[in-house]
């Protein structure tokens, strides 16, 4: 049968969700929990790719199961076996041709800034740091250029192989906590390193190194060699993914009512 | 010349604050820089140790310096060669006799808990889980119980080697952020892991497994045997050291307005 399974997972110490032989990676440490409960190889399929450092609320892999645990107690027994800093948070059958990639249509990932004259030891693997002057109102408009349908491929990483680099960006919700600014973006997908090249982005107009109105140009022009700036894989969080026009149309309410 | 640092670090990565050879410690790290800059062995003395696993907002240490570089030039060159999870915070140059530990006559601690349905593997290593249905009002009324000036005997670890066990606990705050709690204890000084045994007490008590009413009880046995519930190193924080009445009184009027 065809299992879905919601995870958690601090990024810190993972060299991202790929497995890869001779490196500790997210994927790799399940599957070897499953294999250590089926004795046998059970290729798990993330939604995708998160880099090393990168964290998760949410992210979501499939894969088959005819395993000797009944499927009401698999999410204890995974939980029991994985390492601590991986959480399965949900667990579901779902129908057979789910795929936790191909069937994604949307996705919420979150970046987490936190505001400082300094930076901060016990927040430097959780969060990315800039100036105390960081400019909100400039960003906030710089934001409103982000939205909706556009061809982003400045926004992509060498190592991205997409054809076609338009996305939908619905929304990018901001959140303030204390010192900290957390962006939520709302898309029907990313490219690769997409969301980091766009916080890049929005840090250096907040620290006044770019303006908001330099946006509309970035995205017209096409042209990675114009958003430089990577922002650090430690702020960026796989918060949610999406399976159904419900449950985006569903996040996005949630997010325009708190 | 004296000098004295405020030294903020994340815990998770050390064996504690106290130097140990073949062992990765905080106070290890920075004599090793000292030594680096200055070519010979450069001792500091902290207020206090923490152990494994334990962070610091604001641990303080002292030391003699008469190294080559410039006293205003220090803090920075510190902490350019001090690893990423220490940050010296404030470096000044005191009086002749101050001493980290023996001028000390106050401290303050965080202990951080989140509330949650399961752990978390995000905050695996920067607080301590407790069930969704913790009871905070049975806690406030143990909390009022702690306040004051007690033989804490019972909450002395093994380990602790004072022979005068009374402490004056100024003041626990409690503040709520989301689905955690952070108390702030404020007291004249701490016993050997008092603070995770009087945390371990309001956990129990929070869950259920001790009434408020048993802590006066607990406190006039002196009987560690009663408190056997150790909080986890990871939801500490060594906040703040005071070395004046004065420090003291701000610290807790600034709490009371807050």
């Amino acid at each position: 049968m065809r299992i879905k399974i919601v995870i958690e997972y601090d990024g810190a110490d993972f060299y991202g969700w790929q497995r890869q032989p001779n490196f500790r990676t997210v994927q790799g440490e399940i599957e070897k929990t499953l294999k250590f409960l089926t004795k046998k190889e059970t290729p798990i399929e993330g939604s995708g790719r998160t880099d090393a450092g990168v964290h998760a609320f949410g992210q979501v892999a499939s894969f088959e199961w005819n395993g000797p645990i009944p499927v009401d107690k698999l999410m204890y027994v995974l939980n029991h076996h994985t390492p601590d800093d991986i959480y399965i948070v949900k667990l579901e059958v779902v129908e057979d041709d789910f795929h936790a990639r191909f069937s994604a249509i949307g996705k919420c990932y979150t970046y987490k800034l936190y505001r400082s004259e300094r930076p901060s030891p016990l927040r430097r693997k959780h969060a990315y740091y800039v100036a105390n002057t960081f400019d909100m109102v400039e960003v906030s408009k710089a934001i409103d250029h982000l939205i909706g349908e556009h061809d982003f491929k400045a926004f992509m990483a060498s190592g991205g192989h997409v054809i076609d680099t338009t996305r939908i960006i619905y929304k990018i919700d901001v959140e303030y906590y204390e010192d900290e600014i957390h962006f939520h973006y709302y898309g029907n997908g990313f490219l690769y390193n997409m969301i980091r090249i766009l916080t890049g982005l929005l840090v250096d107009i907040g620290v006044g190194k770019k303006k908001q109105s330099d946006v509309p140009g970035i995205i017209a022009s096409k042209d990675r060699s114009l958003v430089k700036h990577t922002a650090a894989a430690e702020g960026l969080y796989l918060r949610e993914v999406y399976y159904s026009k419900v449950d985006v149309n569903n996040a996005l309410r949630i997010a325009e009512t708190q």
